[in-house]
């Protein structure tokens, strides 16, 4: 662990004045009135600076959708049984799933990862990556869901994937039934919140079952948060998840290969939490992709001034989230680099 | 204009509570959660319902952008010259301007429509469409900005555009110095609301320029008052443009034919509340792409009550938030049509 948080700890923010200037000024030159394209032109400048590139492009986009199942799911947390897990991860891989739809039309390559789903896979194509740790996590309800070698060996997995896969811009997803309940526990522990507060619908408890589940995890966040070191890792090792260790992991290895990662929903920022906690010079590398419907999700966005870049009311998960708002940064830089200028397009400029 | 009007008042609610019913259900059926397609599923909603078809596809969008001239610009209410409108018709027609880059990228095909540029054109490519009415707007300062006859006509060439042209999605832009002065005033006149806080910066107008916009546009407001005689298409004769009018016309050109249009920004709107004056059913052939950055428009959405698809402090126009909006109502029916369904994946539904 410790390998990786001292490599996590030198990245550095990509505060750069003079490549920003460079940047500015070419936006300033395309023939439109400068800042009118808004945010467009934040990604631009955000993603050029990531790059150290007042030139990058991105031609090449990937989503990981990162899969594991959860010991939790025992304490009837979710209104879908585990199965699903593996029944969607097939689904994902056969272009069946809200994400392969999304990347397949929006051209953006797509993996998913399976990082400990309970079953076994044979013969998936070549969308499937096989990074199995454990058939899943144990039930943080009465103990740690991983052991510290998981959570070592989940975040190598994951820092590999960003390292060899290599992309213009990466998006990252999640799938795991019952795993919005490790997220809200992960986000209760690592921001000292109650339960009540970061316990949401996930994929769709409401009544009786969401009172349920905000009691489980009240227990078990009271039971963890007394032997917790205080370190996010060890946050993530208590009740956190394959995917969710992996993802961190992801996120370290973009970084280091300069390439920006977009984060999906609500789980995928619990793992993004958990990054900024290591070294907050990481949020120079991640854009958040959208607001979740998930309630807890707005609060999160507000705590840490992000302002995601859509707000769809989806909660689905998957990458689907990422996998929208990619299109836009890609249109972003399509924008910069295939624009006319002014001097080039023999336009006026302002008067004054 | 009596013609228009008893057209425009016949457009009738898409609301079809047999049809709704069987895309929920078919919606329900899909490998996701019930609603965790957030928005994009009252995008789907929307659309089928607009094309009285549960199975309607979007194969093919186009964007028209309206351009003309307003005399206006006589009072120095932009910081451009007015020739950049016929230097950016030209630089969209030929691939330079956002909403060009935007459009090719994003598979739309793409329109400008001179209805009263101040220029005359030659030779310019199929993209270009010649609708030229007049060689700009009148200064309405001092008299109406159009005669009745412009209105009509233009309002005839936009809805023929949209009759004539065909797409399964239409968007709408403008590009039009000057306009914003124009849009401002028409939300102050037919919302009874003071230029000081409809008027914003447009192009970048700042400091004395939106002052003295402000008072401009104050004046304006003030004389035309005076002699309005309450109807829609009379603010419209008096504080308008040609690409305004064209797009009142276009908007029920296109739901006589049941293609919903996707509203661009702060501009399009001007035309939108227009058309909703006339008859609010129009409402539900309507996507209102994005909150625009230029003042007043959040206000709008507000008052009518209306949820943008995007916020990305855009204020370009030329049908940029359009074409991004569009993107995204494009793969929410992707994903309506591509997506596997629970039975067909056996995938388990909800235990309860």
């Amino acid at each position: 662990m410790l390998k990786f948080i001292s490599m996590a700890k030198k990245i550095e923010p990509v505060e750069n004045k003079f490549l920003k200037e460079k940047i500015i000024k070419r936006l300033n030159d395309l023939t439109k009135p400068p800042n009118s394209l808004g945010r467009l032109e934040e990604f631009i400048i955000k993603y050029c600076l990531c790059r150290n590139n007042e030139n990058a492009k991105i031609k090449n986009m990937t989503i990981f959708t990162f899969a594991a199942d959860h010991g939790i799911t025992n304490e009837r947390v979710s209104p879908y049984p585990k199965e699903v897990t593996a029944q969607m991860v097939i689904n994902m891989v056969k272009g069946g799933a809200a994400i392969s739809v999304l990347c397949k039309n929006a051209g953006i390559k797509y993996y998913v990862v399976d990082m400990g789903v309970d079953a076994d896979f044979s013969r998936l194509s070549k969308k499937f990556i096989d990074c199995k740790i454990a058939y899943g996590t144990k039930n943080f309800l009465y103990e740690s869901a991983l052991t510290n070698l998981q959570v070592m060996q989940a975040i190598n997995k994951g820092h590999l994937i960003a390292q060899n896969y290599k992309a213009d811009l990466y998006g990252i997803g999640e799938m795991g039934i019952g795993n919005s309940s490790s997220a809200s526990a992960l986000f209760s522990i690592l921001l000292n919140i109650s339960p009540k507060y970061t316990v949401g619908a996930g994929t769709g408890s409401a009544g009786k079952m969401l009172e349920h589940k905000k009691n489980i995890i009240s227990k078990a966040v009271e039971f963890h948060k007394k032997y917790w070191n205080f370190s996010p890792l060890d946050a993530l090792k208590r009740v956190g998840g394959l995917e969710i260790a992996a993802m961190v992991g992801f996120i370290y290895g973009a970084a280091k290969n300069k390439i920006p990662v977009v984060i999906d929903g609500f789980i995928c920022s619990s793992a993004a939490l958990i990054a900024l906690k290591i070294n907050h010079n990481i949020s120079d590398y991640l854009f958040f992709s959208h607001q979740s419907k998930e309630k807890f999700h707005k609060q999160f966005l507000k705590e840490f001034k992000i302002r995601p870049i859509l707000n769809l009311d989806m909660r689905l998960g998957e990458g689907t989230g990422a996998a929208l708002a990619m299109q836009i940064i890609k249109q972003a830089l399509n924008c910069y680099h295939q624009m006319a200028t002014f001097s080039g397009a023999k336009i006026s400029n302002k008067n004054i």
